[in-house]
């Protein structure tokens, strides 16, 4: 275990990996090095899924509902497709007729395509134009027709279960409420026992709004039909495209090997892009129908108002202690707002997601939680946002009741959290709800965190201003993620496990190529996977390709969430690099005369032991696996390799994030100060990208601590459809992030990763959230509810209920 | 070893295979289907280079050498740079800059891209004009000052190393003659021996002349160099991406890694696009300079004109054999014509290729050979067309040859060869110049012919309507073809050896696609290796893609030529493909809590041994092998497999071919009145592709028999530049084929196949050719060279020499 404050990047990237460093510290494959898809990123020559212009291409637009609920009385499409640029209108009706008006989801549930009987969300796809140009698809939207009988729509979760609530989903035989799913994990009798006898027990309501991912680029779809071939090519926006073609060749009757998904360069995911749109769907319709490629691009108040929604969680939480601070037990109830269709919510056999890591990283006598989850008429929700489903939720829940008991015991909240952490020695720990914890060493990482704040310094400061009458607020988090969805036996998605492939191939001149069942949305994939192998084969990063996003092109695999990408295919990687290697070897001894038992590997070269002299490189190697010398028995004339891992156990990335925050007493307004993140995400491969990931993820969470918040009113109308109305985070409300890092590597990935990917946005909102509560403690404030924005901290100063923004 | 005489092709494909065929005969994978590519060529929607179309893309013309031997004194751009259309013009002096003006060809010789110094035959590339357009690029080629200095040309190869005659490649540091290669196979001093104690021995100096494989689609290339990502991709006409990648690779410096190439639909192959061409190399440089892809496709003239040549073979030929027609030896001494520079005739360490098979089907005591190798003032020749390289004049000298003898011996030529056949238990039979004959049964295919012709029936109508003063002919050719070129320590090609592969992968629907290293020029590879998949995995082969021709998607290998594509990627499929039956056994296994070894394999389908009800199809195998159910130990969960093979032999198919000809004794003319043919190629897969190979290369036989030669004049013009003056035979020149088939499975091939590609080719042109002698008996015409015109038939008629044409 090292624990290290990262020290800012400046100079050009180095190419050695730091010989200074401890082994645990040893970055990957060179480590710091600038990422390879920059060069093509900074240049304004990524290729996104609009940048993409194919011959005779026509273009699609979705007429959507203008209400939460109601019953489609008639559709009138006559002017539309009397319209000049006008190809096709696709309604409900239509779609009846090809069996697809209902499409199946990544979750147990169907969603409409494009509505039949009734709308149930503002904004649900009604009917779809294939025109000429945008504009035209556009324009003839207008010219649609649709009669609707309004209905009353369920817009609060809270009212959804209750008797004569308006049912959703009654298009589903026998369906006489809202109700989604019952799911629990923990044992009940043993918590409800601790609690018991617990000195202290605090409850607290705590809400998770609904939030939206807001991608840079927007969703969308290219569907390119080619009726002499009979194949389907779809280019898609999309992080998991395997997934995708599978789905597509059972929902669309069209064979698998004649579907290509192709997944482009990608401006974000963030889960945004996990799941399968009507977008799409209508797209490949539109180009079966028309016999030419179609388009299909949402716009950014599409995005904001349709796609899937996160968070969205009512839970009631409670803790439990004793007078000393030895936390016992926690344990809640939650209410999940899923929408009016379960969309990507439940691949995993936990209708919940991984909510039940809401133990936190305490080392507890007892946790149980029951989640139920309803419909409302609202957009499909239950997304994962740049979380492993539900942990962000987990993780808010038990860092907020983790304060709230440090509230209710006068004691620093950092001593509390030191107090109970699950201790080195009880890895791998099986904690109360069925994980098992793969690694941690929390204390190290937690103090590190205290140290570069100046933890006592600033408690001292903060008692200073707060004498003058000044809100200075110091936040902690210190949070456990689950990360890098596996095992396959936990997963099912229409029959899919969860487990990715990668295949390396070093073609005969050394020069390597990476093929990945993951694609990247922006993380660096292109870089960091040919550093792994670049670690296991010697062969420089600039030498290896990687290619990713095409289904005829890479293996299967169930694509990117949840970071998955290092903890699942890293390991995929650096296991099918190590077949190679280990091919090379028998190929090198014959080279050299020698026996395999008699080689050492180093540095790209297997030489014989004592000799250095004697031995062949990367290069060597391969050109003669595909040349003309005798291979041993057994041995093909290439050097390939594929493996599909199927993780063992999930990874538990961790980390200890403080927050300083000044809160103006005559606006409520929230200034973060500091923000100091140490993150352990296990063994580190390029250090310059991890920092790029917590920065960004600490950018979101400062985002959904302080302004991000998707509401509706009564009637169920979005109020957060565009920017100027859901606001994210600028350059201008997030600090210079101070960064430092632990490695405690998992005992069971390959090289000892664990995925960084979203910890910064799992780990960051308690820390600003209880940074503010901090704050606002002369105020006699316990809780307070995200977003907080001005009015609601300046209305929770002044002890008033929260409003709504 | 079944003998079938193939009834035509009536009525709808059967998808069944013949259940009455015996073990040997039975087809593969659904036998006799309709070819999965027709559809798509039928419709006219095949994608053939010529095709492709690039957003931006410039195009390209050569400026060639008027003559074909000059000193170069002076070129002059600057009019054509002046054209408002032309982007560039590059010139052997700006490759020199960019040392690429010489590239290495799949030989042992460089090649001039754009001739520096001298101008060596003519049609050589001198200049390269980059424009808007096609006819803005050819335009601007006449604005190009070439100053010229005559030297005097080596036209014919037996002058080529007289004293004193002109130096071809006196670029070569040294160089002082013609002299390219001498080799030499068998035992000279053993077959002087035999030759010595012979009671008949046959002397003929037998010529096989230059010819041109003429296929369909002439040569071309589209070069599109990204700058952004240093990646080249590559369109070219070629049937041997990988090895192109590789070469390219060396020469122009760009890492393996940044290229792809890309073998789009070919329209015919036959050895003419196995070389790496000097336009292609331009293209790629017009790409690099222009900044914008760039298109390069010859015209027919160009093709003829310039692209490798076959043959151009003077042997000199000896036959020694016992009074009673028991044949002894043969040996030989070859001048060959390579042109000015090797192209690609000698990837094999035998720089006469397979030329050695010379020894025919026959058990001899002793054979030698010499073959010496000249450099002359003509386009690059030594190229493979249709054969494994110099089979084809192989084949024709033995068996002009054994015809001479049997005149010789005033014996039945067909009876003479019976004689003389291998015997069946001699198999596997090394030869006398270094092969191992794999199997082999000749006298049933022998027979089978001589059946279906109605061989004596024959003979008395000839000898009927001799009395009448009527010219019939009736020619037999029985051939052994070495082919499959491997293992791959015979071969080098800039230290690439010769093997294939292949994968295979089973998407989760159970569906499959095979990537394979060879490609097709109009085989039929996408139904004929979908079908050996078909065979192992019982899917069926509409449910399987074949990818081939990007080196991004496929696996590496050396290309199709030389019949290759069945005897190695064959090989490698049909094991890739049992891999995946073994991995889907153990998964199937785990699925029935069975033990592997009890379950037994049928039709696509596991089950347990005794009980068929318990069992698991593919697909539902493949489902669970990517789907959540536990996977037994070291499996992972995909069924996929790569196979690269390397054979470990050649295979040698085998044929009896009997041709009918009249000859009208008043102009000379030959018409093919009858073509009897019984192929033996080991295993059949899909019996209507191995008729249509055949009939393809029959026709093409008939036509290098009859009327194919590239001749030149004096001063080095080439004569055939046009389709005028090169005549290839049509509908009209060929009569109905009349087929048969014998199988004797290759022993050490997977399922037995050894390659049908080029035995017609190989096979007809002695049967006609010994036909036209036949015919001309009455005439006392011993021999005659091809092609058998009429001009030159009737000058044989009255004993003078050949004439030109």
């Amino acid at each position: 275990m090292t624990a290290v404050e990262d020290r800012p990047t400046t100079g050009p990237a180095t190419r050695e990996a730091n010989p200074s460093a401890t082994a645990a510290d040893r970055p990957i494959g060179f480590g710091r090095i600038q990422r390879k898809e920059d060069p093509r990123f900074v240049r304004g020559k990524g290729r996104y899924l609009d940048d993409i212009v194919l011959p005779g291409m026509l273009h699609g637009a979705i007429l959507r509902s203008p209400m939460a609920h109601g019953r489609i009385v008639s559709i009138d499409t006559t002017e539309a497709l009397a319209h000049p640029k006008v190809h096709a209108v696709v309604t409900g009706k239509d779609l009846e007729a090809l069996n697809l008006a209902w499409a199946p989801t990544l979750s147990a549930d169907v969603q409409a395509v494009l509505a039949t009987d009734k709308v149930r969300f503002q904004g649900q796809e009604v009917a779809f134009v294939v025109a000429e140009d945008r504009y035209a698809a556009r324009d003839a939207l207008e010219l649609i027709d649709v009669e609707y009988e309004q209905l009353t729509p369920v817009v609060d979760a809270r009212t959804a279960l209750a008797p004569g609530a308006p049912v959703v989903r009654d298009e589903m035989e026998g369906r006489t409420d809202n109700h989604v799913f019952d799911w629990e994990a923990g044992d009940a009798a043993a918590t409800d026992a601790v609690f018991a006898r617990a000195d202290v027990v605090v409850t607290q309501e705590v809400v998770y709004p609904r939030v939206h991912p807001a991608p840079m680029e927007t969703c969308g779809a290219i569907a390119d039909y080619d009726a002499v071939d009979g194949k389907l090519t779809l280019y898609e926006t999309t992080q998991a495209p395997h997934a995708h073609r599978t789905l597509f060749a059972i929902v669309a009757g069209i064979p698998e090997h004649k579907i290509r998904v192709v997944s482009p360069d990608i401006g974000g995911g963030f889960g945004n892009k996990v799941g399968i749109y009507p977008g799409y769907i209508l797209a490949v319709v539109g180009s079966i129908v028309t016999g030419r490629p179609v388009k299909w691009v949402e716009d950014r108040s599409e995005n904001l108002m349709s796609t899937s929604f996160a968070r969205d969680y009512i839970m009631t939480g409670e803790i439990a202690a004793t007078r000393e601070g030895k936390i016992l037990a926690v344990r809640t109830n939650v209410l999940a707002d899923h929408g009016a269709f379960n969309a990507t919510a439940q691949p995993t056999k936990y209708p919940a997601g991984f909510f039940h890591i809401f133990t936190g990283s305490y080392d507890l006598e007892a946790a149980h939680c029951t989640v139920t989850g309803v419909y409302t008429n609202k957009a499909p929700g239950g997304v994962a946002y740049a979380c492993s489903f539900r942990v962000t939720e987990a993780v808010y829940l038990v860092e907020r009741m983790v304060d709230l008991l440090a509230d209710e015991l006068g004691m620093d909240p950092a001593e509390l959290r030191l107090r109970n952490f699950i201790r080195p020695e009880q890895f791998p720990y099986p904690n109360k709800t069925g994980w098992e914890y793969d690694s941690g060493d929390y204390e190290p990482t937690m103090r590190l965190a205290m140290r570069m704040a100046g933890y006592d310094e600033l408690r001292r400061e903060q008692a200073e201003k707060r004498a003058r009458g000044e809100l200075m607020g110091i936040g902690i988090s210190f949070f456990t993620e689950t990360v890098g969805a596996g095992p396959r036996k936990h997963m099912d998605i229409v029959g899919l496990g969860m487990a990715d492939g990668a295949e390396v191939r070093v073609h005969p001149t050394g020069k390597a190529v990476v093929r990945l069942s993951v694609q990247s949305q922006g993380q660096g994939h292109e870089t960091t996977f040919a550093q792994i192998v670049a670690e296991e084969l010697g062969i420089p990063p600039e030498d290896i390709d990687v290619v990713h996003g095409d289904t005829d092109q890479t293996p299967f695999g169930l694509g990117t969430y949840g970071s998955r990408s290092t903890p699942v295919s890293g390991a995929a990687v650096a296991l099918a690099a190590r077949k190679v290697r280990e091919k090379a070897k028998l190929i090198a001894a014959a080279m050299l005369e020698a026996r395999p038992e008699d080689l050492e590997w180093e540095k790209g070269r297997w030489f014989v032991t004592g000799d250095p002299t004697q031995g062949r490189t990367m290069p060597e190697i391969s050109m003669a696996a595909h040349g003309t010398i005798e291979l041993p028995e057994g041995v093909d004339g290439n050097l390939d390799a594929e493996v599909t891992y199927d993780p063992p156990n999930l990874t538990f990335p961790f980390g200890a994030y403080i927050c300083v925050v000044d809160v103006d007493p005559g606006t409520g307004h929230v200034t973060v100060r500091r923000f100091v993140a140490v993150d352990d995400c296990g063994t580190r491969i390029n250090p310059m990208i991890i920092e790029g990931q917590v920065h960004g993820g600490l950018a979101d969470g400062v985002g959904m601590a302080l302004m991000e918040l998707i509401d509706f009113d009564e009637d169920g109308n979005c109020l957060g459809g565009s920017f100027m109305d859901y606001l994210i985070p600028t350059a201008m409300e997030v600090p210079d992030w101070e960064t430092g890092h632990t490695v405690t590597p998992s005992p069971h990935h390959p090289i000892g990763a664990k995925g960084i990917g979203e910890s910064a946005t799992v780990g960051s909102p308690p820390a600003v959230v209880n940074a503010v509560i901090d704050a606002l403690e002369p105020y006699g404030v316990r809780h307070m509810d995200m977003p907080c924005t001005p009015a609601r901290v300046w209305a929770a100063m002044q002890g008033r209920a929260t409003p709504p923004v």
